[in-house]
């Protein structure tokens, strides 16, 4: 039990809340500040992600604060991808060789309440909300808010304070207006945009896909997804360009046209969205970012984390699942806590940055992945070949996506590294004819080892 | 002749200069409004970038105003970079195979001075000093200045206003104030500073160096170059960690520890620099930043160019020659310009702002080169094989430093890409033995071009 420091946390969205309560745990005196209002007790806004990917990252950070069956209790497992193409034929693409590896569909707003209620339960966790940071004073360590409904302001003080207002955060705002140190900064957006739809349960209540599948139309340029919520309903997310193609976000500007695009490209799924050109004026078209900063901490006293030090896109399903695992990284630095902030805050990030730039990066490659690539002869043959590799030799074969989302004991830097490395070796020897048919398995797994390790070798001598 | 549309241009530095004497020469009416004095009437502040590396594509934007030979007459020629060993044993690492090739050192006051001569000569240029620009309305094209004497504030307007007020451009500030359109923004700074220092002439108001030479001392995680004056003196700049190592900026706090850290690192240096000391502590540390950003224009009104748009650090030497060719550029797409600026912005960056990236990106690495790798026994052995392929074969064979700085109509992005897959070539065959003394050059040539080739189609390959 650490001594009762006062801890000031901005922003109880899913990092925030899961901090809170792993903080509360060790024994410090949390204070939870949030802009919105309770959702627990409100509707939140229709269109703005309503289901998440929880996979292993994310799971072992419920299991430390003691939430990992509760957590799983509200999942629905996918296994695989359902790929669908224009002449809406489907096909599986699983996400591992092996059965009991897969991720799951959660509603953010169930997981986020499920840590609310735990934080809440906790003496010495304290939450406020319609309180909207307006600015922290960074040498104190103190944060003045606005509460929505009366317009007062209020000042609070911490230890430390600890962000995790998203990527708009407050915090981070006031580190970049700050001129005491260099800070580097980031935000950069894709040509494209999201939009929420959504695909209802039939009249029984039943799912009208495939339940246990993320469900993908890949068009090239664009493409449509749907993950599975626990009501029979699909979220349904398209990502199209702003601008450019013959359809873009900018000149679909009437129903006619929104279906005449959905007809040419997702005839499938548009037979199950009686409402598409309803929700597609209705919900807000959504930016794609991703932001990095440097450093995530300043003057000992404040701290960034989740999304509010690296929001990324969302195509690895792995946003909020990195955000719970900075609250791992974290409260393993703290067993070596010795009273000094900065020192803390600094080994935190030089242990953690590496890995949150990593994914980032990762994210934005499989966003032309999916959208791309797993409609292509070559990417689905190296499919193929990997989860075969997977389901052979699971001890001594992970693909890239495995590397990512299953095997939480390595970090997204080296998964990228080894994954990238194995990927470009696979799809040269595939290129030049050498997986044949006429190898074992055995043979196969070797000479994508031995190609990947010359890979990984070469990249090494090269970089000088 | 275009038709006398006003266009005011903010910033009149090496870059803003060069763009209103083109755009006057093109016949379009220049409003062009500089926040500092005049320089050609005013000691400018010591310790900021002094003299300049000048360079082919630098020279082509000088031609293109019709001032090449003006420019060339107050250059000194510097054929290679002079590598100073801790025994304090030099030798000279040419630039280029070819003797014809080398860079200028140039010093940027003068330069300035002479664009802004020629600018003023043109009936159809103002040129205002000492007026700030506090911010940019981007949708009506008007800027608002603040004259630094009499504090008055003036609104000026222009058909378009292009921003080349550098890397802490205002204009870019307002793009990225606004939030009508999505703006990509990154400033990312090196954990290192730089501190200019001087070596004066001897008291026959001689060299004490070899003049035409780029001098450097690279030490690894820190390095101290010097470039030739025209009066005999050299500029020298420290490259210096912030924090890290066992001598960084933070803990240089006396006169005796800052001649320590020279007497151990620089010996020769520090005997040429009587004033070393006094020096350090009057001049200030600077930080070393890139920015990048997309767009470079706003509502068919704004336009940034040159260190406004995108930021690099020094250590390619590029960073005047880039924003020089940016005007070229831009006065090639005016060749097309049809009277729709939002066409003819969005030409403008989609054919530079590739090149502008890669240009970035090369200067990074240039760091990790000079500082280290200048000083390693491979890149010896790498560099001494590029320039006696150069000098063998200089129409069949170019290095990544030729490629970038001689070989100006080729584009930075083009040159990098060439230019990193040979470097990874030659490192290959160089550590797999490949380069012995027993094949002919020719022999050499051959098997840098295929080697070369396979990771350029590896690339290629894997880039799915």
């Amino acid at each position: 039990m650490e001594k009762q420091e006062k801890i000031l946390i901005i922003g109880a969205g899913l990092c925030g809340s899961l901090l809170a309560l792993r903080l509360a745990q060790r024994g410090y005196e949390i204070d939870l500040v949030e802009k919105r209002p309770d959702l627990r007790k409100t509707d939140i806004a229709a269109g703005r992600s309503i289901n998440l990917a929880f996979s292993n990252r994310g799971i072992k950070a419920m299991k430390l604060v003691g939430l990992e069956k509760k957590a799983l209790d509200i999942c629905i497992p996918m296994n695989g991808r359902m790929i669908h193409n224009t002449e809406s034929e489907t096909f599986l693409s699983p996400y591992s060789g092996l059965e009991e590896e897969y991720i799951n569909s959660i509603s953010r707003t169930d997981l986020n309440a499920l840590l609310l209620d735990e934080a809440e339960k906790m003496p010495n966790v304290t939450i406020s909300f319609n309180k909207e940071c307006k600015k922290v004073n960074l040498k104190e360590g103190s944060a003045e808010f606005q509460d929505y409904n009366t317009k007062e302001k209020i000042t609070k003080t911490g230890s430390i304070v600890i962000g995790t207002d998203g990527a708009g955060s407050s915090l981070r705002k006031s580190m970049m207006e700050d001129h005491g140190f260099l800070f580097s900064f980031s935000q950069d957006y894709l040509q494209h945009g999201y939009k929420e739809l959504s695909i209802l349960a039939d009249k029984n209540g039943d799912f009208q896909l495939y339940k246990n599948a993320l469900h993908i139309w890949p068009r090239g340029e664009n493409m449509v997804i749907a993950l599975p919520n626990l009501d029979g309903s699909f979220t349904v997310t398209l990502f199209l360009s702003y601008e450019e193609g013959e359809y873009n976000f900018k000149n679909l500007t009437s129903a006619e046209k929104v279906e005449e695009y959905f007809e040419k490209n997702y005839p499938d799924a548009l037979k199950l969205m009686p409402n598409l050109a309803e929700e597609f004026f209705e919900n807000p078209t959504g930016p794609l970012g991703t932001v990095k900063c440097s450093p995530w901490h300043s003057y000992g006293k404040t701290l960034l984390m989740g999304d509010a030090a690296h929001a990324i896109v969302p195509f690895y399903g792995q946003g909020m699942n990195a955000s719970f695992e900075d609250v791992v990284v974290f409260d393993e630095i703290l067993n070596n806590h010795t009273g000094d902030w900065n020192e803390t805050f600094k080994r935190y990030q030089k242990e953690r940055k590496k890995d949150t730039d990593a994914i980032a990066d990762l994210a934005i490659d499989n966003f032309y992945e999916m959208k791309e690539h797993t409609a292509a002869p070559i990417f689905q043959q190296k499919r193929k070949l990997e989860t075969a590799l997977e389901e052979e030799f699971p001890a001594e074969y992970s693909s890239k996506y495995r590397l990512v989302t299953f095997q939480e004991e390595i970090g997204y830097q080296e998964a990228m590294q080894r994954g990238r490395a194995q990927d470009k070796a696979m799809l040269k020897l595939i290129a030049e004819g050498k997986i044949s048919d006429d190898i074992s398995m055995k043979e196969k797994l070797k000479l994508v080892k031995k190609e990947t390790q010359h890979i990984l070798e070469n990249d090494e001598l090269t970089s000088l």
